[in-house]
């Protein structure tokens, strides 16, 4: 088999710890070129970079085998960058993250490192999407690494009907708790209850922060929140197809045969 | 029937005029609180403000009876600002736009009009998206009002099994050509082919603009686009769940039998 290319892309900056580990897993299995955001992108969906300009510029960051370039646009411009100005052929995969934090059930509508992934399966390249259940600076990514090869080593060497995209959520790391293996889940039906801080500036005007918590409506277990709750790493794949088919019939009784 | 609470949200910014005409609308169906953003936001898709403070002020932009805010945040930051600070009650109808161009297939995912309409089904409130395939900042909306009236009736009217999320898209419009109505369809399956406008600025140094060309792959007539071409408005049912439940099993099977 040749050696694969493959495009590595994240939202929480091109020095994230959880991009470099990514990186180097990476340059195990093909040949990686990384086009990443030069400042934090987190939460920013899959908007792209229409009324500015975009600058992607070539850096060295480790002593790794791969190139990369950090890009001043979201997630999902990257990936349109790397594709149509970066890379000499179209990539064989697209691996997004190591996230730091989730992107589990609707956390994947908000997140720019599955706008990144989900971008590339737009253009028809099979992606995954990797996030870790801690939002610090510094996680502990070792015990996910087995599990990253795994999914990537599968997912390079299956011929499947479709480019898969893959939303991968790992548990955080704790002392003593060992990762239970993989389930393949739907999206959990969650949301988060909105609590946004009011606070004042110096000069008296009213401001907020976005802040929230987390609820789970979703008590089946065939869901990657309830894979995470029982410390197993869920994969979920996506599609980016938003059509609810299920009501095509209903909502045309309803418009069309009053 | 109790006079229904209207949230009305945009991304063009709340003085785009297609926000203006639809809140000339919604002013006969129910009580309108506007809650959109005070810069354009479009192809911000689903992303939300984390990193940075959201400022939002009551204004007065014309003398209809309805409540104004403009917010700095994104279209889905003013819809969860609405829920959250702004309105005394759920309101029984989110309705957003008319969106200054077309979010029509893939443009679903980029879009910010229906990052807005999403958000609130997220929060379980009905919703509209509306859009017109014109992105001039003076379209002709006015063959459009007796449809988005109709759409806005049938929904606030009929007791659904579930809360609808509407993406409708309009003709741009064109003399002496009518529109021929309403077709509720699937989304197509078509892409963005990027084409990034490269030029140097005046240190020498490169930099890009995000340009394209849309390629339609979906021949099909059930779809968004073929019934926009064929000048029907196009009515697509869009959900937030994104896991591509056909899949399931294949990717089981991938990655837990090997």
């Amino acid at each position: 088999m040749k050696r694969p290319l493959i495009l590595v892309v994240n939202d929480d900056s091109i020095t994230a710890k959880g991009i470099r580990f990514l990186i180097r897993i990476m340059n195990d299995f093909g040949d990686v070129v990384v086009v990443a955001p030069d400042t934090p992108q987190s939460a920013k969906g899959h908007a792209i970079t229409i009324d500015k300009t975009i600058r992607c510029e070539k850096v060295i960051i480790d002593n790794g085998p791969q190139l990369e370039y950090a890009c001043s646009g979201t997630p999902a411009d990257c990936v349109k960058l790397a594709i149509n100005k970066i890379l000499e052929k179209e990539p064989d995969l697209c691996v997004s993250g190591i996230n730091h934090g989730s992107n589990s059930s609707i956390n994947v509508i908000y997140s720019g490192t599955m706008g990144a992934s989900i971008e590339a399966s737009v253009e028809g390249i099979a992606s995954i999407g990797f996030s870790m259940l801690d939002y610090t600076d510094d996680p502990d990514f070792s015990e996910s690494e087995v599990y990253i090869r795994k999914i990537t080593k599968q997912v390079l060497e299956t011929k499947l009907t479709s480019k898969v995209c893959l939303n991968v959520n790992i548990p955080k790391s704790i002392i003593g708790k060992k990762i239970k293996g993989l389930r393949v889940c739907r999206q959990a039906n969650a949301k988060w209850e909105e609590e946004f801080e009011e606070r004042i500036d110096p000069k008296g005007k009213k401001y907020y922060w976005l802040t929230g918590k987390f609820v789970n409506y979703d008590k089946e277990n065939d869901t990657d929140e309830w894979a995470l709750s029982n410390h197993y790493i869920s994969v979920v794949p996506v599609q980016f197809d938003l059509t609810n088919h299920t009501s095509l019939s209903e909502i045309n009784k309803l418009l069309l045969n009053e």
